[in-house]
């Protein structure tokens, strides 16, 4: 079959233009079948692409001249949707032109605009942001909401798990995936009433594609005993960056410690090869690129301050759902689910509601 | 002067009686006048003590045959206070038997009980747990709330932030901390009312004892550019759970790295003097030991799983909090933003709301 066009938002990310170009270009050396929309200042654009003459060859350009910044409200930039290089790029989503959609823009922005541009699936309310980080165990996990949606209800969060686990089929192998939700204890009297609910609902349910567990608390996330951590996009974001930090400040302190004395110098030079490994396990460009599920279309969100090898593994990421028509697999998840339900407008929490009772 | 008791909750905590009575008897050899109330079953104490004769001429026993559990409902280990030994030990600091009490058990139990038998302070709605985290810095940061309060408005979030200046004020030796704000980015539009509402006041406030610096992420809290991080419960769990499980996560790793290859293995015992400073600097014990700020009196709250070493800590913070005399100084900061205040009664954040304006 052929593979749809990827879009490309090349203005969006903290370092812009040559960084989402070179990723791009990294990306389709994994990819070589994908073509692409590079969609921002032509000018810039083609500046950038004399270093990569494959991908210079695998391109069209859409220019425009207008960028969302990174603190325009999510408002503002919606009405600029039709000017502004993340919105060409998610139009081209919409009119079937691509198949998918990368940005490093504004998350918010992306958001809404993605929403409005592609509509959220039937039996879905809100798209969640879900992303991918390593565990002690087999396989990556995937949580979300990242950051998409401050406030959460018991539907949202029950929605998210089933897009959760969707993603999850597809990123493990695995026919039920493990899933729980996030929470500051295991037991069921914690957490506020819409963890408590969704997780009643879930624990209810029959005829899900997913193993639920119940809760998991912030420090179990990468032991690699859960395939899913579903939360609200407050937490979910405070959940990820405080991993990421927390990283950051061991390695520091790895770093210190080992030219802390000439022995220990030494031994950090004999050592060196499994500290490479380690860090290139934890460099968060090896798990970039966030990817808004339950939208008619596939967006991924590139991290702001990712540099080429993270925008190429958010490039891959879109390669990979397009790949594996996540789309087309999570509406058939839905569907399934929804086959049980009595009212089949109401979406797939309904119909976990009905067999609870 | 003479110094108050510390009452120990000695049933509380995963491993219970022997591990609070080694930790307590740790404690001692650092703060050798203080002495001690021992509250739980007495033959389990008195045997705890048996290895511990210095401690035992320090300690005074008071028996009690109920123990709070650790799923027990807040509100059913309210109607046991008379008769636990949580809730006795809180009662110890009440009657001014004790100075201060230390727990294991229940964090939501050991909340209720201390607000209900200690009050809190005037111009303090609700107690937070704030704990001390290591930085990259020269000093700990002071977080809270860890998870006392699952919802939080702005008046909450302000009165933390006053409450954790004066802790910060204890351990660094700052005159004016530097307080942040945990968001889900650092622009004023980010985040939910509460958090901006409580930004916009506390930036216009004037003559508090701290510099407010906005919003902060989570990624940002280990770095040593902040004294003071005030969140709601919820979240501060999270992201407190989220970077202790981070840092086990890398070091985890780092382990099967470092036993990869002879050469590695080599690599690890020239630099294990490195490793191990590494290994003390994470070990939770060494930063166990939460503190309920805002009450009238000390408490403790000693993290359920912590070993000796960890208890230890717990009643070391406790013994430094009587020391400096904590809750005579947090009243005096409050009685000076309070001496600018229309109406005193309604508390600082009144206080702020009208400077604001």
């Amino acid at each position: 079959m052929s593979l749809p066009r990827i879009a490309i938002d090349a203005m969006g990310g903290d370092e812009g233009v040559r960084v989402m170009v070179e990723g791009a270009a990294l990306a389709r050396r994994r990819h070589d079948k994908f073509r692409f929309l590079l969609v921002g200042d032509e000018p810039r654009i083609k500046a950038a692409l004399e270093a990569h003459p494959n991908m210079r060859s695998a391109s069209e350009i859409l220019h425009c001249d207008e960028v969302v910044s990174g603190d325009e409200k999510p408002s503002r930039a919606l009405r600029r949707a039709k000017t502004t290089s993340m919105g060409l790029a998610i139009n081209a989503v919409k009119t079937g032109d691509c198949g998918a959609a990368v940005s490093g823009g504004n998350t918010g922005a992306l958001m809404a605009m993605g929403k409005l541009a592609l509509r959220t699936m039937p039996g879905i309310d809100r798209p969640a942001l879900a992303g991918l980080m390593p565990t002690l165990g087999e396989n990556d996990v995937v949580m979300l909401d990242l950051g998409a949606n401050t406030d959460c209800d018991a539907e949202n969060l029950i929605q998210f798990a089933v897009m959760g686990a969707a993603y999850a089929r597809i990123v493990t192998g695995k026919a039920a995936p493990r899933v729980r939700l996030l929470n500051i204890g295991t037991e069921s009297i914690k957490g506020t009433d819409d963890l408590r609910g969704a997780s009643q609902r879930l624990a209810a349910a029959t005829g899900l594609a997913m193993q639920f567990d119940g809760f998991i608390e912030a420090d179990k996330i990468n032991r690699g005993e859960v395939d899913v951590v579903v939360t609200d996009g407050f937490s979910g974001n405070i959940a990820l960056k405080a991993i990421e930090g927390s990283a950051r400040f061991v390695t520091d302190l790895l770093k210190t410690a080992f030219t802390s004395s000439l022995r220990s110098k030494v031994g950090f030079l004999v050592s060196r090869p499994a500290t490479e490994l380690l860090r290139h396990h934890l460099d968060p460009n090896n798990h970039n690129g966030g990817v808004f599920l339950g939208l008619n279309g596939v967006l991924v969100k590139s991290h702001g301050s990712a540099n080429a090898k993270g925008v190429s593994n958010a490039v891959h990421v879109c390669a990979r759902l397009l790949e594996d028509d996540i789309t087309r697999r999570i509406a058939a998840d839905l569907a399934e689910i929804g086959a049980g339900m009595d009212a089949p407008a109401q979406g797939p929490a309904a119909a976990i509601e009905a067999e609870a009772k």
